[in-house]
C-alpha cells in the first residue's frame, strides 16, 4: 500500500479534487488517497509550499502531490522531484514544491514529467494524478519522466530564518485555525540557532514579547502566549485556548526576530 | 474495484455524507467512494445537475450517486438511471440526474428503487447508498428495483443550448472557484455549433466581446479572457489569473449569444 | 475490514486530518476512514459531543475518533470507552464522549490511553490514530491502555431531556444546515415520554405551536413546521422545504417544553 497527500487550491465544492481521486485510484487500485488540503486560496504559491512542507514533513514516506498551477498547460515544467529524506514530491515548477524539498534535505534529483495528450486546463488530473498512481504502484521516475538539474527549478516562495549574532530573524509563514503563528524556524533543532533558553525574546509586529518555551500549549495559563515546538515542524507562538493572531493583530510575512531571553 | 462517486448538499459539517460513506462500504468492502461535492446549496436541483453532469461526463465508469432531495420520503420516486454512454446514476427523480444523462446521450434504461423500510428523511443512506454498495458489488439493476419508462421522468433544470443560424444560445451554468463561466455550450464538437473559429464574438449581460479560443487560460495574457474547451465538458469563458465572474459582472443563469467572429 | 469515524473540530483547511488519515491507515492498511465532520467550531466540546452522539447511533459497529480536545498535552486523561451498544469511542477525558456513550446506553468500561512519547500538541495523530488503527487491526482494550472507573469520567456537556408529569423538558441541541433543530429528546421510544400523540405542543423561545408529527418533512405542506424522528436518534423539528431555525428565530441552546397535545 502506498499513500498519495493531495494538496490544492481546488477547494471542495467543485469536481475537480474527486475526479483526481478517481483518477490515482483507476491507475492503481491499491492507492490510498489522503487529502491534506484543499482549501489553499486559488493562485496561493505560498500557502501551497506552507501546507506541502507541514505534511511531507509528517509524512515523508508518502507522495505528496501539490497542485497550485495558475500556469497551468503553459510552457512550465510538470515535475517529479525526491527530496534526500526520500519523500516523492509531484507538481508544478513553480515554486510550490520547494519548501518541502529544503524540509527535507533539499533535492536530490528532479524528473520532467511528459504533459503531451492532456488536458491543457487539467494537469491535475491527467498528469499529477496519473503519475502519482503510477508511482504508487512501483513505477521508477525515470518510466514517468526526463531528469532534470535541480538547479533550474523556480524557487521557492518563501525560505528558511537566518541567524544572526544571537539573533534569529524569520517571519511568520500563516496563522492556523486556532489563530497560532507559524514561523519559518525549523523545530527540530533550536540548539543549533541558539534558541535553547526556557523563555524568547521576540519582536513581532509592534510588539516585544517574554514568551516562555513549552511543550504544548496548556503549559501556561489560559490566555498565556506559549512558543512551542509543534507538530508541523515550524516554532509556533500559540496562546492557550486563545488565538496569537488576535491576541497581537498578526498576519503571514509578519517579520519575526527571536533571541534566547537573558 | 467500483468507484462509487457521491454528490449532495448536505456539507460536510453534518453526519450525513459520512455515515454515507459507512453505509456503502459496509454493504461492499471493495467499493472506493470518492467525494464529488457536497457544497450545493441546499435544495438547489441546478447546482446538483451541473456538478453531477461534470463529474459523469469525465468518469463515465463510475457509480454516480446525486442526492438534492427536497422532496425525500413522499410519493417521489428513487431512480438508478444507465446513460447511453453506459454510466449509472442514482438519485430522485426531480431532474437533478437528467442533464448527467443528456451529456451521456441521453437515457438507455430506468429503474424505481424500493424505498419499503428505509428512514422517510434519510433515503441517502437506506435506498441510494445501499443500492450503490449493491451494484459496486455486482449487483443487476433488476435486482435492485423495478424497470420504469425513461420518459416519465421529470425533466431537467437547464437544457443543452440551441443553434439558431449562425448563433448559439446559450446561459452560464455556472461560476467556478476561480470565477471562470462555465456555458451550456457541449465542449466536444464546437464545428458542429458553427464556432469553429479562431475567435467567438460573446454576448453575454452588457457585454459584447471578441475572445480568442485557446487551448489554456495562459494561452492568452494575464488579465485577458480566452474561451476554453476545458475538463468540465462545458464550453468556459475565463480570465487568465483572474476572474471572469468579476470582470463582467456575470452570474449563473445570463443569457449568452455566441458566434464565430468575422 | 473495520471503519474508522473521524470527527474533530481541526478544519478541512490545514494538514491535521490528512495525517490522521495516514497514521491510521499505516497501522492498519485495512481499516477504512470515514470523516464524519471536522467542522466543530474551536474548542466546541457541545458541538462535537452533538456529532458524535449522532454518528454513532446510526453506526454502532465503528470505531468513533473524537477529538476536540483543547487541554491536549496537559494531565487530562486520553480515553478508549465502550458503550453497552457495543460501540468504541476514542477521545479525551473532556465530556466529548460522553452523550454518545449515553445514547448507547451508557459506559460498558473504560481504557486510559498511553500518551508518552506522543507530541504534546497533537494527541489526535500519535495517541488516538495510532490505536484507532491497533484497535481496528484487532488489538484488545488491554493492549492499548489501563482501565478506568467509569464513574472517574468528566461530564458530558449536555444530558438527556426530563420527564415532568405530562410534559418533556429539554433544549435545542443544534440547528442542522437545513435550518432543522434538533432536540436532546431521544426519538426511538416516544410513548415512554408521553410524547405518542399525533401533534404535539411546543413552547420554544417566544412561541406556543401545535406540530404534527411525520414520518418525513414533505408530510406536510411547504413552509410548514413538523416534528420527525429523523436519522440523527433526537427528535427534530422542521419546516419543510424552509428553515426552523429561520422561521421561529430559535438558536442552539435554548429551552423546550413539548407534550402531546390534547
Amino acid at each position: 500500500m502506498a499513500i498519495v497527500c493531495f494538496t490544492s487550491d481546488f477547494g471542495l465544492d467543485d469536481t475537480w479534487v474527486g475526479v483526481c481521486h478517481a483518477t490515482i485510484v483507476s491507475a492503481c487500485p491499491a492507492a490510498r488517497v489522503v487529502d491534506i488540503s484543499h482549501g489553499i486560496a486559488p493562485y496561493d504559491l505560498r500557502g501551497g509550499a506552507i501546507i506541502a512542507s507541514i505534511a511531507s514533513f509528517q509524512l515523508p514516506d508518502a507522495i505528496h502531490m501539490v497542485v497550485v498551477d495558475p500556469g497551468v498547460g503553459s510552457a512550465r515544467r510538470a515535475l517529479c522531484l525526491r527530496s534526500r529524506a526520500g519523500t516523492v514530491l509531484l507538481g508544478p515548477d513553480n515554486g510550490v514544491l520547494v519548501p518541502a524539498a529544503q524540509r527535507g534535505g533539499g533535492v536530490e534529483w528532479a524528473f520532467e514529467l511528459d504533459t503531451r495528450g492532456a488536458s491543457p486546463t487539467f494537469h491535475a488530473r491527467d498528469v499529477f494524478s496519473v503519475t502519482a498512481g503510477r508511482l504508487a504502484c512501483g513505477a521508477a521516475p525515470a518510466d514517468v519522466g526526463v531528469e532534470i538539474d535541480p538547479e533550474s527549478l523556480v524557487a521557492g516562495p518563501f525560505g528558511l530564518c537566518e541567524r544572526k549574532d544571537d539573533q534569529v530573524i524569520g517571519e511568520v509563514l500563516e496563522s492556523d485555525r486556532f489563530g497560532s503563528l507559524r514561523l519559518n524556524v525549523p523545530s527540530e533543532n533550536l540548539d543549533a540557532l541558539g534558541l535553547s533558553g526556557d523563555t524568547l525574546e521576540i519582536a513581532i509586529g509592534h510588539h516585544t514579547l517574554k514568551v516562555p518555551r513549552g511543550r504544548t500549549f496548556s503549559d501556561v495559563g489560559e490566555g498565556e502566549p506559549v512558543v512551542v515546538a509543534d507538530s508541523s515542524g515550524w516554532l509556533t507562538l500559540a496562546v492557550n485556548q486563545g488565538s496569537a493572531t488576535d491576541r497581537y493583530g498578526i498576519s503571514a510575512g509578519t517579520r519575526v526576530v527571536l533571541r534566547t531571553s537573558i
